[in-house]
């Protein structure tokens, strides 16, 4: 079984030390969200995820979610359940959420280390409470008083989770496509029928009320995604006074089988005439949507980023203990019978590429929630509106490279394990099958990359790329100077120089053919990625080198970003390559025709 | 459940049209190899792989192997047995073996598309015969006359399989530390003590016998490598006539759970003073077993290649069926509801990526299989010698590169199904979990690229490289004035001048630290497997424009040309950035410490 300790000392040192996240809390209006709160947020929520949710992985791959087909009623692994009661009882649910709701009203940033634990001890379990946040925010921006008042304080507190149902059958990304109808009622309510698959949580033990937010067609709806509402749908019905009823006419009518992520419940949900609330206006739900789609996404980011810190633990441990060859330089233990493989040259690689990856990924990552946070609370409209066009520019790039990194890193986990990797009592392959899905829900790599170019860059003018472009150049301006960086500032500006020429020359080229976004698109923001991350490791040794961390931290730091900038940023060189190469070098493929 | 049919059109090209097989075949003495046999071979192993095993590939995959604790005996999928009899009565088993222990005495070569046919439809039945190749090269080049006499013709006619025992829990790679011990017995034969894990095939009900190939140390052999002999041991005892006896002192402890392949068996087999018999010289052991190593290297490449076939198979198809969003330079289909997603530029990218890399890919895996046959049965004692160097080369590059690719192609393949590829029905996602395996066994990519750089470029002095860069040159000249191939001889010869370049400098600086040579190992298997491909792809379109094919065939290998030339050989530029960059840009990791 793969083991995990949160790795609190790197968390520590980005949000606190990189990323100056107290101060900017303070500066926010986050009075209570002191270094010392934070520290035993930080602590308690290592404790919970390593002793309660860690524990529970393995079995919970391989016993899985089972059905009651006569009741709809599904179950969860072993375990899932107290574990579940014990993240209400110690207050996680609402970590972040309004106080007035219940919550415990900490910034949004300060509740992403904590999600990344989660993710990394256990992710199927981490699941079940995801979506309850993205319900959340979508009640409220977009919920009336009653809304909020009826099922918010449940789902702050944990009581109830969430879910998003957007895809049917035939349609996923297209969500103009949808069939799910919703008929006005005489009491003010929807009934609402349709079909709607890959709900994650849809059913569960866990909790005894579910919220369902649904997307759904009115009679008069115009066709397309114009015609889109949302509904809020209880898995038990509730009334206006917050009085719980019958059981609402909405049930799983199975379980997927999937690759990995066993332990959670991945429904198609039948609602069959089912009771439910409009959410915001008529034929607005897509937007509403959004709102919880963006949350969710950056969330998915972090699964990536959990689980190839786990799988770079382990690996790390299990290369330090494995005894194997010789270093071709000689012995490096002469006195052991062979050398740990990690004195190899190939195993330090594989080991590397995923320390520079999770490292520079969780900068990347916590950044982005720090800009949430600054978007929705910074005293200055035009820093709040800087801030939104980050967290806008940096979403499908955090989401597509964190999860496109995770499935990288477990990979070369794996990999250091050799034929031992393969075996499911190790661990590390449920790693590598748990990280499949986070490329493809919320939105593939393919879709992040069209929000991206398309919507980021193309539609709203790279507003967001031009945010961090400037970030990067003060910071260049700032240690121009500095020869300890030299080997790191110089190569980052250059970089940032032709991401900005390639920007321009991928616009050019839409400009005269759309098609040409879609071509360019994934390695465009997989280039884009890797500057990002350029960037942050750069900082990251300019920050360790002034901090109060011992010199060894410091080392580790300056050898990850050394290897960093030798072996991995050269991937933009492939990357800009096929994006000049543009749709010409694309040639479209017979739809019709044999295989 | 995902379909599979083998693709005869372009596995003729390639064998007969690109690599000229049959004219080749004739000139080694392969009298019966002719077009017709040949025509013959691939339409019934079509036949046989797509009705027969392809059907049972999912639910051995569900139900997997079980054990009889009680009696160590294996029971494999529904199915398998009834397959394997079938196989056998068509004389797949000695295809290529030859005629005097009872096979067709077809070239080796001949028999490659039958493997990749057999791997694309089932790659966990494959492995039951897999090894039955190996122990019978083994037999042929090292065993005496009575061993061959009793142990080839069963192995040839497939009435019984083999396997490789090499691996035990302390030692995978470095088979120098292993402990099964073999004492010699007054009657010339040895018993053999000790425990050997991830036994593919190790036990089984398909035959009545199986021929264990196993690495232990005579009680006088020097500590190491240079201490392993290598000893045949049947599961039935068998005496030097031939005539069977009772069962041996060798049986299956357990089988491991794995990520895939579950319809292979993978036991941990237990020793316990098992009767075998010694092949070869005492102490020798390890390079004889090297001769079915090779032999199975190639194999395991061609089991990337078939899995990648088969997925990029699946995922085309559904990507022509599956309506989702519009075309971004307007609709295509607009009578449809919604485009077939085969039309997004994105999805394209990743339907081609698997496209390039699987045709390309079996002309080099089908090179160097005809590589083996004229190794081993030119006329001329130089073409031997070349051709054998070539097949060293080779060998780390087609294992490695088309299992790396297996891995990649079966994740676009995926991909393209967005979250459809996850659920288990679809098979793609088993796909993925068999490819995974590939970059493991029979060496992981690190291994084999070690052996590339170590071996065959420094220890050999690149004496494979020559030959195979002096092939691209003449193909070069040969087409200088060819306008049409303009676009791909130029970029071609100058990939292949840097490859050179780049093969100086890693040799300089391995020459001053060995180190760097596994700093360069993996990166420069990688560069040299996108070099390669290139090459062929040049090839593959001057033989299509030169062949009968017809203009839809020829516009679709150029269209494949283009596209590998444009958007995935400039993968090169980052593998030769973190080659340049030397063991300075992989830096030393804490032996011990905090993961």
């Amino acid at each position: 079984m793969s083991s995990y300790q949160a790795p609190l000392t790197d968390m520590r040192f980005v949000l606190f030390d990189v990323l100056g996240a107290e101060a900017t809390f303070q500066r926010l209006g986050y009075t209570e969200a002191t270094r010392d709160v934070l520290d035993a947020v930080l602590e308690e929520g290592a404790r919970f995820t390593e002793t309660v949710l860690a524990p529970l992985n393995s079995e919970g791959d391989r016993k899985g979610c089972s059905l009651d087909q006569a009741t709809g009623a599904v179950t969860t692994p072993p375990g899932f359940k107290q574990a579940y009661a014990q993240y209400v009882d110690g207050g996680w649910a609402g970590l972040t959420s309004p106080a007035e709701f219940g919550g415990q009203g900490l910034p949004h940033a300060a509740g992403v280390p904590l999600k990344e634990m989660i993710d990394a001890a256990n992710l199927a379990w981490g699941n079940f409470p995801l979506l309850s946040h993205g319900a959340t925010e979508a009640l409220l921006h977009h919920g009336e008083a009653w809304q909020q008042e009826v099922f918010l304080k449940p789902l702050v507190e944990g009581r109830w989770t969430g879910t998003m149902c957007l895809t049917e059958p035939h349609c996923g990304t297209d969500l103009g496509l949808l069939k799910t109808r919703a008929e006005p009622q005489a009491d003010g309510s929807y009934t609402i029928t349709g079909t709607k698959i890959f709900i994650t949580a849809g059913d569960h033990d866990l909790t005894d009320n579910i919220v369902h937010l649904v997307l759904a067609r009115l009679p008069d709806a115009p066709s397309g995604s114009k015609g889109i509402s949302l509904f809020v749908v209880p898995k038990v019905r509730v009334d206006r006074d917050g009085n719980t009823g019958a059981v609402n006419a909405v049930r799983c009518g199975s379980l997927e089988h999937k690759m990995g992520i066993h332990g959670s419940a991945t429904c198609v949900m039948n609602f069959d005439g089912a009771q439910g609330w409009l959410i915001g206006q008529p034929h607005k739900g897509l937007m509403a949507m959004f709102t919880m789609m963006n949350t969710a996404r950056l969330a998915v980011g972090l699964q990536g980023l959990g689980l190839s810190d786990r799988a770079l633990q382990n690996a790390l441990r299990y290369s330090r203990e494995r005894l194997q060859m010789r270093a071709l330089s000689g012995a490096k233990f002469p006195d052991k019978p062979a050398d740990p493989i990690i004195v190899h040259p190939d195993v330090r690689r594989m080991l590397l590429t995923c320390k520079a990856l999770v490292e520079g990924g969780r900068v990347m990552g916590y950044d982005a929630a720090l800009q949430v946070d600054i978007a929705q609370h910074a005293a200055d409209a035009g820093e709040r509106e800087q801030a939104d066009a980050l967290v806008g520019f940096l979403t499908p790039i955090v989401k597509a490279c964190l999860t496109e990194w995770g499935v990288e890193c477990t990979y070369h986990a794996l990999q250091c394990y050799g034929g031992h990797g393969y075996i499911a009592e190790h661990g590390m392959e449920q790693l590598a099958r748990d990280a499949r899905i986070t490329t493809l829900y919320e939105g593939t790599t393919g879709i992040q990359a069209l929000d991206l170019l398309g919507r980021k860059i193309m539609q709203l003018q790279g507003v967001g790329l031009k945010a961090f472009l400037a970030q990067v150049s003060r910071f260049c301006d700032e240690h121009a100077d500095h020869a300890a960086l030299a080997e790191f500032i110089g190569p980052l500006r250059e970089k940032a120089t032709q991401w900005q020429q390639l920007t321009m020359r991928v616009g050019k080229n839409a400009a005269a053919n759309p098609d040409e976004i879609g071509a360019a698109a994934y390695d465009y923001l997989m280039y884009s990625g890797y500057v990002v991350l350029a960037y942050w490791w750069a900082r990251s040794v300019a920050t360790a080198e002034a901090s109060a961390q011992s010199q060894a931290f410091k080392d580790d730091k300056r050898a990850t970003a050394t290897f960093y900038f030798a072996r991995i940023l050269p991937r933009t060189l492939a990357h800009a390559a096929a994006i000049d190469s543009g749709i010409g070098g694309l040639p479209s493929l017979p739809v019709e025709g044999h295989a």
